[in-house]
């Protein structure tokens, strides 16, 4: 750091996001990304006449994008709000609806990025364990006196809430925000986004990043009731009122309009999902009952960094987080069938040898 | 605001940008676009395999567009931090070398989302006023004890400061970072890159923007001592290390590899601005010597607010800022020839009429 970091980044530990070597061409299963490219829709809306208008801003309000989220969510446009990428709607509510003394609290074993946001911003947080299965205890998130913070499926276990839990944990804090992270939802669970006409204190988080084929055009987006997303709004146009370029914007358009795209791909991915997990298993290894587009997985004789190195060195990255509960255990991003056959090859190359 | 919001964004004020009302065509001269399409070669870069690859994430070194730019500046690319438009460079430079005791320092008619980062981030400041003729006195920057803000151009004046008081205010301020905005550079000014060599208190802050004509696409960058630039990576990566999308990263590739094509749009603008002022002056206008793409106006006899609105009636959007030093000033874009003619001709029926 240089010397005029303000002190209180001294120890501040950035995100760490997945690797991306460029060494040799990998199978890469360690991003979550999907393995279909986005809708043909998506390359003709941008071809048509985008990017001849990229001198102009785009319109801070984004009405039709926002009103098509709106609609496919069952909720009114002015309960929606837009990021670049989740993570950026993630960051701006830390910052909205906690402080010095407002805190927040989420599982010990979930996205990375939440502890980074609490520490980027003051903000003091708990990290509740998980019960030894990596099941949510419920209990653990009645009447806290901090945001909630739970990623529905969860990453890296790939393991659902049923709506009913989520609703009780709404219920029992409804002075403090819940936030409920859906990057997932769209490979087997059920969103939360309908609650938000009930509770005001529910904000639903979710990406294209995932099932919408959008990694690279970095599109997220919040669902709440007019009042959550009226603070939230606040901070975007106090950052940066043009987040979302204009490119991204129409992309976003155009996959919502085709929808039966995304969600035939989906359903290819939970189909190559348990194939690969019944697979797995007979290999002799443990899976958790992912409803994400990967799976979580350990074997019983060998450590999750020698395996997770052991597929490197034969060209199948997957992801490995070195932390006392998950040291053992592989994240493997759900790919295409032949990529899946690859990685089922290599593993067994691997015990086998 | 919701009862959740945090209590230190009680009477925080947003950034207002520029309106686009959308009942009408207008000649949208508010907001400092450029009046020219980006270069073919963003187009033919686009189609060329970037959208196919939309469902990775980008790598989120961006090692190459980081090399072109640092190329372009004479630096290293270790001296380039990118951002979701500058705003996003600047809110993390507020964020990271101020905080409660370490404030901010910029004139007190400048671009209006200094004052906003300030607030948002809890961060004091003072707004030094310019002299009478919205000249900066370098007198008021000597030995600061707060981080130093100088758009140059400045906005929405479009005065310079010449390059030897940018760097006397470095040498005054060792202990402390100068930023310096150079979101106008490219219309007539002299850019302080180069004096990143020299001093590790100085970040350059440049956008695509305005003259590269992608506002829409949100690209902005700085230029500073690895030092720096490893703090606000350091802020990159705790907020949104995948802060640029694959879409505009290749379209800022592909620019920067046109440089002809944006310079000598830059010239044709200011002489669209020179022309343009000497018409205006003709017909009674007082303007600023405008180093920018916009000109910065006032009529003896009309008052600003009275002026903007008659353009606007008439389909003409320029910029006015209600605020005691700039109400009866006008900040006009430079569009192409044919736009001004529009303007020229719709200014004289209005003070004719």
């Amino acid at each position: 750091m240089s010397r005029f970091l303000s002190d209180r980044f001294a120890s501040l530990e950035a995100y760490v996001p997945g690797e991306q070597p460029q060494d040799m061409q990998y199978i890469k299963l360690n991003t979550n990304e999907s393995p279909y490219p986005p809708s043909p829709s998506v390359r003709r809306r941008l071809m048509d006449g985008e990017i001849e208008a990229l001198q102009l801003y785009p319109n801070p309000d984004y009405t039709r994008l926002r009103q098509l989220l709106a609609d496919a969510c069952g909720v009114g446009r002015e309960n929606i709000l837009l990021g670049n990428g989740s993570d950026e709607v993630l960051s701006m509510a830390f910052l909205a609806f906690c402080d010095g003394t407002h805190g927040a609290v989420f599982p010990d074993v979930t996205y990375g990025f939440y502890p980074v946001f609490a520490r980027l911003y003051g903000i003091p947080f708990r990290e509740q364990p998980l019960r030894e299965d990596f099941t949510v205890d419920p209990a653990d998130y009645m009447k806290n006196d901090a945001m909630v913070v739970l990623a529905n499926p969860n990453a890296p276990t790939g393991l659902s809430l049923p709506l009913e839990t989520v609703e009780a944990i709404l219920r029992a804090n409804p002075d403090r925000v819940v936030v409920v992270d859906e990057a997932y939802v769209d490979f087997g669970g059920v969103s939360a986004a309908p609650l938000t006409a009930k509770y005001d204190n529910l904000l639903v988080v979710q990406t294209f990043s995932k099932s919408r084929s959008m990694a690279g055009a970095r599109l997220g987006f919040g669902v709440a009731c007019r009042c959550l997303i009226e603070d939230l709004e606040k901070m975007r146009y106090s950052i940066n009122p043009y987040n979302i370029n204009r490119l991204t914007a129409a992309a976003g358009e155009a996959a919502l309009e085709d929808a039966a795209y995304y969600q035939d791909n989906c359903r290819r991915i939970m189909q190559t999902r348990e194939d690969t997990a019944r697979a797995m298993a007979a290999m002799g290894f443990t899976l958790t009952r992912s409803q994400g587009n990967f799976l979580f997985a350990r074997h019983p004789k060998t450590g999750g960094g020698e395996l997770y190195q052991a597929l490197r060195d034969r060209g199948v990255l997957v992801r490995w987080f070195n932390r006392p509960r998950t040291a053992d255990w592989l994240r493997i991003t759900v790919g295409t069938p032949e990529q899946m056959d690859a990685l089922l090859q290599t593993l067994k190359q691997i015990l086998e040898g």
